[in-house]
């Protein structure tokens, strides 16, 4: 059986386009490998406590005799975070852009992850090489000539963990000007911005397609 | 009477960088304007509850009287953030680079107040033209010709929000390698490394005069 890990990371239910195109992944993969098993975390809905990360962090300096009660239970949850990624041999990250930056509730996951030290930059990278999709989605265009060009600080840290970190085999799926609906300045943009969806739904369908032929070869072979 | 606000966001209190940089410019503004209001907020020490942005942001988009508790509780901290910036003359933003990136404590932070509609992009930038100084420090080396260029997306994003979207008239004051005396990879770059952190207290020394001048001159005029 093949297990994959999902993170959801969308402050909304209803609406949320990385929710509903990493959906669109999922259920292509499912589609064709049905008893493929999904872990997920969904951190738009339960983020971490803020504190966690660091007593996670100053726990992991000290022997274990040493620590106190939050340290423990920080590193515990570090260590489960880290079990979760360990178990599983694909992965779909459903995270959108915030004011230009990453969610700060997958910001804390990723520090927690990293006090771990199977996910830290000096680690045997435990995941290195597994199929991983990021979805991202972004209110507005960030493309070049556009006046917000460079303004995605988000989707560069979030390939250098997976991809250089953590050494995933990662594909971004993007979808831009996902708030045309909602912000009248992007109005005009309407059709564009249907178009874009359309076609990050197409891709995540596709690659969940892919995703269902490695596996099924992984079982046949 | 001056006011300025000083955020910190190091997790540490004992050897903290940009505590004790920060705290070199603020001495230096101290000793000559002695009677500077200082507003402070340490999100290293408490960081604001993880579930406050998404309650602020839900309930900045719905009419007051049908918000919850939990999104009227967020609006009001939200508010009571955006008041402590509104009161400011200058501000002092000590923030280290962690696993690459913003502390997630600053990016809620940030996120929390851009809910408020004084901060938002959209806004007509209320501390616009307001001097300001980022303290910022980064464990290794991150310049060109280094392996790890490129991987500082904290400084970044931090200088878009901090100049273009709230207009702050920005300074950064750098300090590199302030991991060089825990971590034994970087034992043989301990001198350049005392090297850098003089430098930055030297900068932030020399700022804070500076900006004692400017106050001292707006006081007389």
């Amino acid at each position: 059986m093949t297990t994959i890990f999902r993170l959801d990371a969308s402050i909304r239910d209803e609406g949320s386009v990385t929710r509903a195109v990493a959906t669109s992944l999922e259920s292509a993969l499912l589609a064709h490998v049905p008893d493929t098993r999904v872990l997920r975390r969904d951190l738009g809905r339960e983020p971490l406590p803020s504190t966690v990360w660091a007593h996670a962090l100053a726990g992991s300096h000290i022997p274990d005799g040493e620590r106190t009660a939050g340290q423990r239970e920080a590193l515990a949850l570090a260590s489960e975070l880290g079990d979760e990624l360990s178990q599983a041999d694909a992965f779909i990250f459903a995270i959108p852009m915030y004011n230009f930056g990453v969610p700060p509730h997958v910001k804390a996951w990723i520090d927690v992850l990293i006090a771990d030290p199977r996910f830290s930059p000096r680690s045997a990278k435990p995941i290195a090489g597994k199929p991983a999709y990021l979805v991202i989605a972004r209110g507005g265009a960030y493309g070049p000539g556009t006046p917000r060009e460079g303004w995605d600080h988000a989707t560069a840290w979030l390939k250098l963990i997976f991809r250089t970190i953590w050494g995933l085999d990662l594909t971004v799926i993007e979808a831009e000007l996902t708030a045309a609906d909602v912000n009248p300045a992007l109005a005009e943009l309407r059709g564009l911005a249907a178009q874009n969806l359309e076609r990050a739904h197409a891709a995540a369908i596709e690659h969940g397609k892919a995703l269902a032929g490695r596996f099924s070869e992984a079982e046949a072979a």
